[in-house]
């Protein structure tokens, strides 16, 4: 119930489960590669990432024009330190199935660590018993270790490399996946000192320096022969350990960034100080306790079913691996599992990580969103570059905080971002009633982005619409009053007038200050309280739907009937403008906006715009079933909730769309969690508290989870009863099925 | 009145000179650069170029998608053949004014030849003269000849180079410029043989061989010294020629490609054998033979103004020699003189250049239909990959015939082109009748490009719907009914259908065979028939114009007043999306629609609409003025169409748009012809014959141009009378002011 085992040798699957099982800490990534033999496995994809970490390559243009980025942050693959290679009386161990026995591997979801052993036959047919380990610490970051455990009766040699000749992985068929710029990191140095091999690396173009600083430990049963060898060579350090019986050696790399460090030569000295007793084993209780506090308040508990329950673990461990705690980083598209999507940070983080944190790890939902206020800067220049005279147009994809999107009608035009930010800035606030962060950094962004819909929006006819503009959909690109947008930007702007009361009242002398900072005044505040208030939100009578937008109905229905299989996702298949001309949908665009803004539609209309879009929509993006799945639950759908959900939570572990491989999908994996909470739950917070309306599908028996709301812990258990505890905290006001509860202690309410 | 001349040696033009001096034939063109000191012009463009020859390079995107073209063709600079440095009494001739006098140039529109004479003072005070003359030959294509003349009282010397070490210009600043892949051309070879200086070369990439073989002559009025010396260093071939007193050296470059030739070297020395003993001045009596009959029926004489009578020849002459006659080879936006576009063939062929050549020179007009015909492969492969089932698509920008825009919102999402060379073809039915050649090619050409419009449009609600294209004017892009490409769809099924019929009539068993071979049947085009009819015409009621697309009139209006002088062209000063977002046009849309088939709306809805327009144009591209000029004459604003006239006639001669330098505005030079023709005379040629409206600016007396039609001959001449002669042929039906007249002989009308 804690894990993700596999026991079966399945080389076709292997590059997916490079990714299942990658271990991270949010600041480094490794993924499930091999350790004994990197030269054997042909298809791999052999990454190590830090997050945050990035180097910035030239953008190429058939045709350019004005205002088109001209560089972008890409991920860089890191020194590759995975490798030991293992030699038993000379013979080197390979990954061969026949020559292998009770192969197992495991990612325990407690431990925080990756294990794999097998029993190996030798040509002479001797066995050995290998194990090998790896752990990313939490509780220090820059940590990455590895354990390599044999014993064999006879000469066990290990080597161990550390290889700083990396390229990242492209493929020229694939958009979603980088092409060209391979070589993303620069040797500069390799030298030993101290018993630590060290790998002076940098970015190849940003000139960011990385370093990283290994040291071994070498142990035995019985003795131990020799020390270690080591030796520089063809941009590699190897080390060699040498031994009889039984040999284990340990390998502590640490890691330390130029952008985090200013000195990462001594940081690298510092850690290792402190750290360097530390045996594999130790670093395995730090992870013990860490993730103990983690799975207290983070988990989903399911009942009546293991493999849903496997599944969400799994997810939940994966997006604390790979999300960015230190405000400098984020979550990228593919966490730090894979080089999918170049590394970036996308809307995905506000719309479907960060609620998830919000409930439950509000330090980190907080880094997330000092991530975003730290990126201002360069969200109010790409404002400029874009010809805004006032406001910040937050990049659609990005690292370090510039715009890296070189395709801008599915990039740049999806000015929803802005609003998706300003959105998860105040779900913050509704939780925690923070004026003090508000004050500090999140009024700020809310109000910056909010003076963009002053920049794009215009009043037309008595109201307010908003022009050319992409939705989340990216099968319909460069709309004008595209519904999620619209509605988005009502809310936010309607947020914005409304923080500005709130925090003159608060702290007046402090807001005034900011308000002159920013060059903020009453009449633009209330230009966006009368731009909120008359937003155009598209509306078809005939079919009692929200048009997506302005021109959505009007065009040819895709020909579903006569597309194959083989054509999906329609991306890979057709040019985007022939997938433009049709009502076709990638992904989850009015219905999303329905999820997060109920409250400006009738059940009605939600229902029916749910009916119309569902047939229309591919699901080819992984940010679409989830939604489909809660909203499906809203709707009383329960069966279709339930396979969506599904179609979720198996996305990655099944790799349902084939790629999993470049990564996890991060939004997804968030997106599953929320299908239960949102979904099955029912749960929201708006402006007046916190409701739930729970189903249970019935192919389990129910769940529970914990929500931190205005400084209490909440547990909510639901099973044929509804069981709202209140673990710590003041009381809480709930409204269940539409009726208002008040929580001490424990209140059960009967399930619908 | 017959050339155009400069006799001020300004450093500062000299650029924008390089282009207005162009020499060429249509195969072959080579900018105004000065033979003598190539070293000393920092400031230069030093290009010759072969139409229809291309290099083809890979495009890089930063984001691909499904269908961008990997690759596209670019027009090569080939070797550089101009150079001739002058020595006198071994002082190098310098471009240097203080030492120049009597500095005179001209382009010779009659003798078709440029010539380029100053006195010239040397260090010691002694004067030398030169004269420099060079010509494309009409009579042998593959012919470029140079001529330098020197008279001085000592020792001469001239060196000649053939560089084949050429780089493309490239500016990455603008995105009307090429940039990247500058080494288009590949040195092979460099060798000597029979006297014959031979360059054999290669398209980089494309591999197309290009060859060129140069012979000298050697003349002078008192003594020849010695012979020529030639020497092969540096990717260069030097010969220098020594004498005293006179000089003259001749130089005969004969040029033969891989496209058009399968023995280059054979067919170099062929040409060499057939025209060895030509001197310079044999070649300048082809040229006056060749262009005595050129201005004969080409030329638009001009009463009362002198300055418009030159700019106007200056225009016709340039076109002629750009213009590609072979039917492998177009007009390139910028023709032979200049790289601009990268040497692109766009829809400007088919709108704004053949219409000219429609009426005065059938045959150019012919060759250039059938270089689209030949390119229909291409097309139809291209729809394919667009992924429709049928049809062709033919590309924005080419060379080849591939599609080579990277940039598909204001490329691939030009439908229009598709109509615009079907229009073309209608247009030479209009003109001939000649119905063998609309069997053996127009017709599969309308037909292919026709089914298109049944792809990519769709009925609704009892209309018939075209989505997701670009119109003419770039600054609105991907939009859904565009008044442009729907009306010119109607026509375009229409004269489908018509000529269904039609052709059947003719040749039954030719037409069924055609039918058969492209899959054609009578369904398909009661399909387009009924489309036609159906074809949703955007109109508001409100304005009373016709809009341009389905959203363009809910835009917000742009700026105009806050745009400063220095912000136009607007698309070297703001993204795309952002100038998307507004009413604002960068060339004539509906205007241009409304020129060309005015029989779809009535002449209020024109005029306003044009009152609109006008408003919200920048002109920032070159096709607009002359389109704005020609239909302020049709509705009435005499001042306004002189005004868009002179704008258009003096854009490159003035260099108004700032680019002359990358090549002359081929397009907008034959718009200036027509605001003649079809503005101020408001000649039209419809399916019910051909009428004219005239009228005379104030500002000068007359005009008089000559039409081919139905095989006749007619000459139009207007003054205070109008006068319609028939030169030969039978008599010509002509409507003037809505009055039908037959021309046997002379008609004269009074002009209103």
């Amino acid at each position: 119930m804690w894990q993700l085992a596999s026991n079966n040798l399945n080389f076709e699957r292997l590059l997916l489960e490079e990714s299942l099982f990658s271990i991270g800490n949010g600041y480094i990534g490794t993924r499930g590669c091999f350790e004994e033999a990197p030269e054997l496995m042909k298809n791999t994809i052999r990454g190590s990432y830090i997050n945050g970490y990035y180097d910035r390559v030239p953008i190429l243009y058939g045709e350019s024009a004005y205002g088109f980025p001209t560089v972008q942050d890409k991920l860089p693959r890191i020194m590759d330190t995975q490798t030991s290679m293992v030699f038993l009386d000379g013979e080197q161990v390979v990954i061969d199935a026949s020559k292998m026995k009770n192969y197992f591997r495991v990612l325990h979801l407690k431990k925080g660590l990756c294990e794999r052993r097998y029993t190996y036959i030798t040509n002479s047919g001797k066995e050995a018993r290998l194990i090998f380990r790896r752990l990313a610490s939490f509780a220090v970051n820059n940590i990455l270790c590895y354990e390599v455990d044999v014993e064999y009766d006879g000469e066990i040699e290990i080597i161990s490399l550390l290889d700083s000749d990396v390229s990242n992985h492209s493929d020229e068929s694939d958009p979603r996946v980088a092409t060209g710029h391979e070589k993303l990191l620069t040797l500069k140095k390799l030298h030993l000192k101290d018993e630590i091999a060290f790998c002076d690396m940098e970015a190849s173009f940003a000139k960011i320096p990385l370093l990283c600083g290994t040291k071994y430990k070498l142990e035995s049963k019985v003795d131990i022969e020799g020390t270690l060898e080591h030796c520089i060579q063809d941009q590699k350090i190897s080390t060699t350990a040498k031994g009889r019986k039984h040999l284990t050696l340990q390998k502590m790399c640490i890691f330390v960034d130029g952008i985090r460090s200013k000195d990462i030569y001594n940081d690298v000295i510092d850690i290792y100080s402190r750290y360097d007793r530390y045996s594999f084993d130790d670093f395995v209780r730090l992870q013990e306790e860490y993730l103990s506090s983690f799975w207290e308040n983070s988990d989903i508990e399911i009942y009546g079913s293991e493999k849903v329950q496997e599944a969400i673990r799994f997810q939940l461990f994966h997006l604390l691996q790979s999300v960015g705690k230190d405000k400098i980083s984020n979550i990228s598209a593919k966490g730090l599992t894979g080089e999918g999507y170049e590394g970036h940070y996308f809307w995905d983080t506000e719309i479907y990580v960060l609620p998830l944190f919000q409930m439950t790890q509000p330090e980190f939902a907080k880094q997330l969103l000092l991530y975003r206020f730290n990126i201002l800067p360069q969200a109010k220049e790409r404002a400029r570059q874009m010809g805004h005279k006032r406001g910040a147009a937050y990049p659609w994809r990005t690292i370090s905080g510039i715009e890296c999107s070189s395709y801008f009608p599915a990039g740049t035009a999806q000015y929803h971002i802005n609003a998706d930010i300003a959105y998860s800035f105040i779900q913050f606030y509704l939780y925690h009633r923070d004026k003090a962060f508000m004050l500090e950094s999140a009024a700020e962004v809310i109000f910056e982005t909010a003076r963009i819909w002053l920049e794009i929006g215009h009043w037309h006819k008595g109201e307010y619409h908003i022009d050319n503009v992409t939705g989340p959909d990216e099968y319909t690109a460069i709309v004008n009053n595209n519904f999620y947008t619209n509605v988005m930007a009502k809310y936010h702007m309607y947020w914005a007038s409304r923080l500005y009361s709130e925090l003159m009242d608060y702290d007046q002398n402090g807001f005034e200050k900011l308000c002159q900072r920013i060059n903020l005044d009453a009449d633009e505040i209330n230009e966006m309280k009368q731009a909120s208030e008359a937003m155009f939100l598209p509306y078809d009578k005939e079919l009692g739907i929200n048009e997506q937008d302005d021109s959505f109905l009007s065009k040819e229905l895709w020909d579903f009937e006569n597309t194959t299989e083989d054509k999906y996702p329609l991306l890979l298949h057709f040019h985007p403008l022939t997938i433009y001309r049709y009502q076709v949908l990638k992904q989850a665009d009015t219905v999303l906006a329905h999820f997060l803004l109920e409250e400006y539609s009738d059940l009605e209309t939600v229902k029916k715009s749910f009916d119309y879009y569902e047939k229309l929509t591919t699901h080819d993006s992984s940010l679409s079933s989830c939604i489909y799945g809660i909203m499906a639950s809203r709707c009383g759908y329960h069966d279709k909730a339930y396979d969506y959900f599904m179609e979720s939570v198996r996305m990655d572990l099944d790799d349902t769309h084939g790629n999993t491989k470049d990564g996890l999908h991060m939004a997804n994996l968030a997106g599953s969690c929320l299908s239960i909470i949102n979904g099955f739950a029912g749960y929201r917070i708006k402006e007046n508290g916190i409701s739930i309306a729970p189903t249970v599908p019935k192919q389990f028996e129910g769940y529970r989870f914990r929500i931190h709301y205005l400084g209490s812990w909440l547990e909510i258990k639901v099973q044929k009863y509804i069981q709202v505890k209140l673990l710590c905290g003041n009381s809480v006001n709930i409204t269940i099925y539409d009726h208002d509860y008040i929580v001490n202690d424990i209140i059960e309410v009967e399930r619908k």
